[in-house]
């Protein structure tokens, strides 16, 4: 149930109403003048409670918080040097793994140069195969924290684990919850304690809902800046793309929830010449930001190779996506 | 295997190739300098032979008149009204189904306003249950056409059936396969011996290659004058949108073939609110066109009335195109 | 609308049921005690109407004469030498192609000897590239019944286009309509208006709805003599198998549907080696019989060799089944 | 590579094998005459070393311990009282979640009474929602173990979390991975190093490919006594079926793999009618066993009750399992 005080109500009567719902063992959450109440569908208000409120929604989706009905503007997640959500477009941008101290440094130049106001890397990463590079570890935490800065930039990066939590932490702005691990409960709920912004990716087969659902364990665990991340979903057809890019995912998002969607064109894809036209597609459908992949020498990337756009074409996708977006504020009009 | 002639080569040597690889049983094609010969990996040419050629592509793709070694350049259509293709960006529009004369003729001046110079309505529907509403037949087509007359319009309408090619010939600018009729084999060869324009809409679980292939049924017949339309595939998710629209098909498409590519955003999402989203997506990855589905009173629709644009939405939706097209055209400076 | 009629109702009080709602335009079909009224929810029947009906349901699956509400007990086709459905078990087995007449010959004897009723055999091909083996057409099928009736066996064969139907009608005992026709609904009302059983197998993408109303299409136009077929569909994975058995489609049609469902365990799996695991498993799950290819000299078969069994795994296969039948059938007691 | 040493090997000279590839920075892997060296394509090896030798596979899949060139014959899972593999079939049942320390005894019992041989029973629960219940912790894990002390079972049960490894390893004989951890690979290291056989289950997108690529998490840890469990797969139809069950997976699973293969036909199906025809289809396509959920009052299940049998089912199902085998065993004469 979702509940909508009037104006007027005080923050004391707003307690009252907490205290009871807690005292008939009921999960709580507030959001301004609205108040759900976890798996309470239909309740006798008394005359006096009945006056204090606006108004009444009995069904609400599992995923209450995440609902537009619980929170119906945009949200959006305020980092050192990016606001993420409502008007805003951001771009985050860096290879798929740190690789070294200078790497990661000159590709945060580049990045930058495209208008990424957010650096990407992986510290920890989540390979297919045992046997492949699994990341520098706190190392790479450290020669990302610092590229970042060097460039007046935020940091996202993925942790993998609940133990990592404390310490990728300490090191970013964001922190991504990888695909794989979408439904990583334990995972999730780590992150949600913190007060980190974190990042969702969406799973390969995750619909909509799981996607809320498992924001929904975040956000029940008291952090909701929260930003959902499309990258392409799992079909029959993976021969001339990795995934299929689920673009329409984006006003669906937008419909259900007040969460930024941005999309990760490069996972979607998976083949650097298709990066940019669905880089475009999620800009045109309305996605609140990018997030790419890029690489000096892609040929020689530890991971995710033929995925990184080179420099050149990835600062003449930003100034188009610019060019987009410029388009797209005159429509508003 | 693909053969480029040199430039200096004359028909008559063309021609002799030509009747030699015949008379190997083989089938051959033939696009200005390049000649297709289908089944042949190998061939010893003598040194005389060999002096008028350029390049030979022994390994090609089962579609090989629609690859883009067979044929390099875009290939493009054309319509009485509309030029289909290459740097051209084409608007079809019009109701699902025809549903009266009145009604197809309301419908067609809405999609000019919005720039439309295509007009589609169906006459014979693939409808799932046997006992909806079937088309009008003959009678739709002749509203449709005049509607389209009336309108400077050219017409798209769906043919479903062998038996019916001529008829629906007499009174259609293009005619549409549908996505349950991409392998029906006998309709593309059908379709395939006329000289009218073929729209063939990707199947609900045809892979890339799979549409080629399909397309190279009506090449094979003769009829080069062929159009994509990427609609949506059928995926796990379907819950919020209809199918999953594939944005980045239309990338991998032109990578692949000359063809023009269209996209269905109607079909795609099946829900109005999602359409202008999907569309932008669509025209922002670089298609050459959408085919959108409208309806002045959507909820009396005789089919698809979720889905169709009502005719203030569409004409909106049409000008931020319009706008985005313009943006697009100054990338390329 | 289904009613049920009581046992004491005679033909002329049913007759004056059908031409009443005849008369309302509504399509009426019958089974026994049962009337379908197409589209009719409601109805006030009067006091002496109501005297002969037994049960009024209301809402009925789109696909109502496939449905165990129109129809509960199994139906089954009869055919020369075969009866499919019920208790029955049946093999259907032959060549994907008719290759020769001697080879049909060769292939019947063995299929025959492992017990199958029904021979296979492809004259007209549904193949994904224009430019492969279409099939040997009539003289495939004059082979084919030729071979069937020396060895005291039926027919199942292909039928891919409306215009053939008379030709293939000819020489078969049961026409299948592929996984790729099947929403080709001018094929379907085509052989719906025939006499012959039809075998209908479903879509690569198509749910099991979709299927059932395809089959409604057959059922509409008179015909009621069908057997569905599981053959897989198209998933996310096929590197090891060409489509997904959905061997578990086998109970949720027979609870949904009367007609008789037999699985393709061939084109399922499509690797030779799978075809006898897949076979115990539909076998075991329930099916009404199996549809399999085999051939002497796979590597020289000119389609789908890959998924032929060779005549002694057939045989040992074979043996296999008709001793998990012998088991299954002791379960009853 | 995969390196196959001759009978006559001593040990000492294994030893010099594996100590120089471990100087050349690779990981080894023995088992009996065989010794895989991860990343190692070519290698050039002394005449003294040949002499040893039998055969060098150069080319191995990415899950080189779980392929079938590493370790040929069928591996077992031992427990104290069920041998897991090879010729031997287990059945695991028991309720979804332990709910109380009466109700796991009397699901115990009933799970014996049908030839189950280890008890299945959540007590950390993966719910989509967290909102749901989330399973009784460590009460659950003590109620479970003495539920199955007293009927002479095993005991598997689920480990969400790295850190619940250690307590959750107390109490159980197998560690089941769910679906939704199946690439959680901090999870799957930790219990790779633990010297409890795990059970891991296939995730709803992953590839076979992925699957035996996760298993190799756990084996490149030290600990290879897995078991895989088949559980269905997400595909476009969750209408009538919560999943797809990929029987298929069975056979290829055992082609390319040693380690045991069950089914869980529960969630494959997700509806208690389909559970035993989707169990037989498992058995006869040749799995090692089933793993079912079972409860005496599925409308008041905590979790997923509409898939669980009722002790009558199961009791009959166990029957005519038992029956299946016997005829199976049967056929290898």
């Amino acid at each position: 149930m979702i509940i909508t005080f009037k104006q007027t109500v005080t923050p004391e009567i707003q307690q009252a109403f907490h205290s009871k719902f807690r005292n008939l063992r009921k999960q709580v959450f507030m959001s301004g003048l609205r108040m759900a109440v976890v798996g309470l569908d239909q309740y006798r208000f008394t005359d006096h409670e009945s006056e204090v409120i606006e108004q009444i929604i009995s069904e609400t989706p599992s995923y209450v918080q995440a609902s537009r009905n619980f929170h119906p503007a945009d949200s959006t997640v305020q980092l050192p040097h990016s606001k993420i959500g409502a008007n805003a477009f951001t771009i985050m941008a860096g290879p798929c793994s740190v690789e070294s101290e200078d790497h990661i440094r000159r590709m945060a130049e580049i990045a930058r140069l495209g208008g990424a106001s957010v650096l990407r890397g992986g510290a920890f990463k989540p390979r297919t195969s045992p046997y492949t590079f699994q990341g520098l570890g706190e190392k790479g935490l450290r020669y990302l924290r610092k590229a970042a800065d060097e460039n007046g930039m935020d940091v996202i990066t993925e942790v993998m684990d609940e133990t990592h939590v404390p310490l990728v932490a300490e090191y970013t702005d964001v922190m991504q919850i990888g695909a794989r691990n979408m439904q990583n409960f334990s995972l999730l709920k780590a992150v949600g304690k913190t007060a980190i912004p974190v990042a969702l990716k969406r799973g390969m087969a995750a619909s909509i809902d799981d996607l809320l659902n498992a924001s929904e364990y975040i956000a029940s665990n008291g952090n909701t800046d929260i930003i959902l991340i499309e990258r392409g979903i799992r079909t029959f057809d993976h021969k001339y793309t990795r995934n299929t890019f689920d673009v329409a995912a984006v006003p669906v998002l937008q419909k259900l929830t007040h969460y930024p969607v941005i999309v990760d064109p490069s996972h979607a894809v998976g083949f650097r010449d298709l990066v940019a036209p669905a880089a475009y597609a999620g800009t045109a459908a309305g996605a609140s930001g990018i997030i790419v992949e890029i690489h000096d020498r892609p040929e020689k990337a530890v991971s995710d190779g033929p995925q990184a756009l080179k420099p050149d074409d990835y600062l003449t996708m930003a100034k188009c996506i610019a060019a987009l977006r410029k388009c797209m504020e005159s429509w508003e009009d």
